[in-house]
């Protein structure tokens, strides 16, 4: 058992080997994640969180980078978790980004994380958001999270940031890619990277009118379309900028709340799916499931109903002992030290 | 209500349309899904399922459709479900797919079907098997699932077929990338096509030694690596037979009864990890969901305390109704003509 308290207080001092094994908890689904969150509770929301997500090779790595430097030039703390969905492996897929990131390695205000989903029960909906709030109880000012886009997880990752940047490059990641993706309801700040190439501001332009023909529901924020060219910096400082624009506009309209709350509410939900799985892979659970498909394979009976009757066998009192903890209370995974 | 009864005598009759209806419903998520598995229940278990998967671009579907043409000429009817994980849209990247199979267009043999994710509950680790049965209730003798390979699904969809067929093409699927991707772990045959191509030599012999470092703990299998170019029909022949050889290895061994239980238990536990969802998003569970929401986003409390009271108040009362089913009575769904 890791000394929790001690990796806290160690991560609030800034000693980067604490944060590292924090978030290595998290991601490895350690039995002592529940206590850790609690404990983190309190720093919930102290952070700005920022999504940044676009296919591979639109450069999210390089614009990360770039704005670590310009957020980094303006004192504030960069903390950033770079998620690859559709590897299994850490670092694997996100070896060439770190590499592209190691002008900050040096750098004590920034700490840089690759995660990989790992087949993980809840997955990056449950991991994600629990390494987001290390950071934010390590005191770092902003939170980058920067997703390979593939389909459903940029959403996801979209839905856990107060502000979500889209990245796309001239000629590969045009207006109806961007439709078919769902990316144009969950970007709040475009950008059109590898702006000197032929084609960006066809694909500026396309991305304009789509917006302008979507129905946006998230009342009276227009996202803004830029251009960037961010291996020379060009433009990141109007990207800061529209950042900032919307984190004030986020906080004028109530829509951080409602995001905030969304977020926690996504959060819950993936985790109680995880419980609820962990119960029908515990034992009771489990022999009931083996009988069950041996029913299904014999043409006896067919899954949905084995489903529902696995469901309504399910015993409530198995997790009783994962609730007290919301409560301040100790459970019998306390800390030893 | 769609009559469930006149729907399956239709599609045993080999009516085409009936076939098409019962898969939309299970694409849909409809209601009566339940009621259906039920009905199609003795089925089970009839057809020989099929998966097929590789990276896009291998030649997945030109394969597919050459497969097709071999197993018609043995006079065996086939049914082929084309999944497309990472489209949130049914139909749009498998178009082209489709155009590639349209020569079977018109044999009353073969039933084509792309099915997308659609984001559901579940996913396809609950509509791909679901669709399965519709085809094996239909009489068809030979299911292949194709499916892109995406990191995960493609892991997924092999534990949903008997035989696993996994594709490479010279220089874009090597070795290592296949090490990586864990579909070494899941392959019963590989087929590199596009042998005409530099490098499949090479491609070949890699895939072979790693088949032989690996360590396979399925008794007594060895992959065959095998070569074709689909599109002339060279090697399919071949991949036929070795997908026969597979089969009778599966009966001699019991392997075959390992993995159809393997199978059922997968897709219980899908199923009954979207009837757990269904209860937190129900009205109780979703007012507490709220609750507790805002609890977290005041710092309070954490998400994880948050998800195990939340799984702790749900009501089993509310899943009795579904229940029923699976005893062969009826339910408040029943059909009506």
């Amino acid at each position: 058992m890791v000394d929790l308290e001690q990796l806290i207080a160690g991560a609030r001092a800034g000693k980067v080997r604490d944060i590292a094994r924090m978030i290595s908890l998290v991601e490895n689904g350690s039995a002592q994640v529940p206590e850790l969150m609690a404990l983190l509770a309190p720093s919930a929301g102290t952070a700005r969180v920022i999504g940044i997500t676009g296919a591979p090779g639109v450069g999210k790595s390089t614009t990360t980078s770039a704005l670590i430097s310009a957020l980094r030039a303006r004192g504030q703390r960069v903390g950033v978790i770079a998620v690859d969905p559709s590897s299994p492996f850490s670092g694997g897929a996100l070896l060439g980004d770190r590499i592209r990131m190691q002008e900050h390695a040096t750098d004590d205000g920034v700490f840089i994380r690759s995660m990989a989903s790992r087949g993980h029960l809840g997955g990056l909906a449950a991991t994600t958001p629990a390494a987001q709030r290390v950071l934010e109880a390590a005191g770092f000012d902003v939170v980058l999270v920067e997703t390979v886009g593939v389909g459903q997880s940029e959403v996801e990752v979209a839905a856990a940031a107060d502000t979500t940047l889209v990245l796309l490059a001239p000629g590969m990641g045009d207006g109806i890619q961007a439709a078919k993706a769902g990316i144009l309801e969950v970007g709040d700040v475009f950008v059109v990277n590898k702006a000197d190439r032929d084609g960006a501001d066809v694909t500026v332009r396309e991305l304009r009118t789509m917006l302008t023909l979507g129905e946006r529901v998230d009342g009276g924020w227009v996202p803004p379309v830029l251009k960037t060219v961010a291996s020379t910096g060009v433009g990141i400082a109007e990207v800061l900028a529209a950042i900032d624009d919307h984190g004030a506009w986020l906080a004028a309209s109530g829509e951080l709340e409602q995001r905030r709350l969304k977020r926690a509410r996504d959060e819950i939900e993936a985790l109680a799916v995880v419980l609820m799985r962990r119960r029908i892979e515990a034992g009771a659970g489990r022999d009931r499931l083996d009988e069950e498909a041996v029913q299904v394979v014999a043409g006896h009976t067919d899954p949905h109903s084995a489903a529902a009757r696995l469901v309504n066998s399910l015993d409530a009192s198995s997790l009783v002992a994962t609730t007290r903890r919301g409560d301040g209370t100790t459970s019998d995974e306390e800390t030893t030290s």
